[in-house]
């Protein structure tokens, strides 16, 4: 249920900033997509470095981090519009345009998974998050591996 | 009511983050608290442009926009750790480690005022939003002015 309502947040917020008006320049959107997966990482890799051990587990960070990575995972596809494929350093693929509809759905599977991985990070249980936090990693991978470049 | 729950989950997040160690170079913390700036410049930026009557105004817009500004308000100061006053390309001032305790009660001064613009926001009244964003925006160029090099 906290899914689905943050998967309508997430479509109430997409609505709500709709258009490429939203930036006045192509270097705008990218820095603001840049901006959005940079926060993103860092939380994100706060969660990995304790499901991975390579940081003691604290039960209240790695649901702090959680938050902010379901949170702002909502925010950075809105600066994929259309003519920011160039225009700053971005390693944005021409697919993402090319064949926006997977490239979205890929998107909002990774919005599903970070959602789950906020759930299970609010139980405090290790085992749920690392096995959350690994469904989550492969969405970012997926997109990454298709429209991002090395 | 709602401004002292924002600001106590602003609190425990802070306590959740503690430490330096949470950036492995200060290019990352530069990095880090930048991206959280620009996410909040973009967002109250467009509150902005309502508030000033150059964008036409649209209630649900504006309070999607306010909750991303107060919810994004509560990162980047983490980003402000002893000796990432040097290493990227930052305009952060010396002034904010030398009289830090005034940098961070700026940060505190912002954080609840932008709570109160996303608490005006939800309103649906113009006037309010645009009394709020007046004043959110006087805490961001107190801080500017003083912490940041033009």
């Amino acid at each position: 249920m906290k899914i689905r309502l943050l998967s309508l947040a997430a479509i109430g917020l997409a609505c709500a900033l709709p258009a490429a008006a939203q930036f006045a320049k192509p270097e705008d959107a990218i820095k603001y997509r840049q901006s959005g997966m940079s926060l993103m990482a860092t939380h994100f890799g706060r969660i990995g470095a304790m499901a991975t051990g390579k940081a003691p587990f604290d039960a209240k960070a790695a649901a702090d981090n959680a938050e902010v990575v379901a949170f702002v995972s909502r925010l950075p596809f809105a600066g994929f519009v259309e003519g920011s494929d160039k225009g700053g350093n971005t390693k944005a693929k021409p697919a993402i345009w090319t064949e926006n509809d997977k490239f979205k759905a890929g998107a909002s599977k990774m919005q599903e998974e970070v959602a789950k991985l906020n759930t299970a990070a609010k139980t405090g249980n290790l085992d749920q998050i690392k096995a959350a936090f690994g469904e989550a990693a492969k969405t970012c991978k997926a997109c990454h591996d298709d429209y991002r470049e090395k």
